[in-house]
């Protein structure tokens, strides 16, 4: 990678972390990174790979957070060992459908994001739906999910 | 009120909003303000006072979101409205307690609270109980919730 690409790669990993520091709420007002990353992993969900859709977007980190119908649960792993109990095979996983209501910069580098989520699956298996809100973090240019809350 | 006692005041509130800027996620990190407005809270439900629940902690906007087994719904007095439908009565409302599991500081004026909470009732209704994540900012030194996420 020549000196000027490094740079202008650099230019895009800070600027991605630029956002209004507003509470007007527009969807449009979402960094563009994280639209993209969220598309990424309906992608990999519906490609039938949980690891990807998790290393996506999640923080790789014990201090994740991913509250669900049990309760909180800690850690980068932890949540991946439940997503895969859960969901233990492409059948299960059925078709993801992310759909996004609103988005809150929190400061310049968080932000809330709430929206609605559905699986629709085959056979037996009932299709599943509901709301998430994900706190967001831009880590070194890099935005990440560092809570979930998914009902 | 003597000027000095508005000193006081004015540096109270705006110290209110210094919080560590860390992800360490210790509980003792969150503002002694949003720790004695969860208790007002938990109180004012206790004594039946459904408003006073709401307008201790909660955003006065329409902008606040309050995400519930229904779906998001946008604005204070959208969000009263709900909680005074599913909670008719003091019998409904039952006795309230908070349990605090974790803080996370986003930047100097927003934090995400983590919870737990449990209803308990007598005669024929059950008892309830979930989670809760708690979008908190800082606005002119008075922190407030302007998301809530419960299930």
């Amino acid at each position: 990678m020549g000196k000027h690409t490094l740079y202008a790669v650099l230019v895009l990993m800070i600027s991605s972390c630029i956002q209004p520091d507003t509470n007007n709420f527009e969807l449009n007002e979402m960094p563009e990174s994280v639209v993209a990353k969220l598309t990424a992993q309906q992608n990999a969900w519906n490609s039938g790979d949980i690891k990807a859709f998790m290393e996506i977007a999640y923080w790789k980190d014990d201090a994740l957070i991913f509250i669900g119908s049990k309760g909180p649960t800690y850690g980068f792993d932890a949540t991946l060992t439940n997503y895969e109990k859960s969901y233990p095979n492409a059948q299960a996983m059925g078709t993801l459908k992310f759909e996004l209501l609103d988005w809150r910069s929190l400061g310049t580098n968080h932000g809330l994001m709430v929206g609605s989520w559905a699986l629709s699956r085959k056979g037996d298996l009932e299709d599943l739906q509901g709301h998430f809100s994900l706190t967001w973090e831009c880590q070194e240019g890099n935005w990440v999910i560092i809570a979930d809350h998914s009902s």
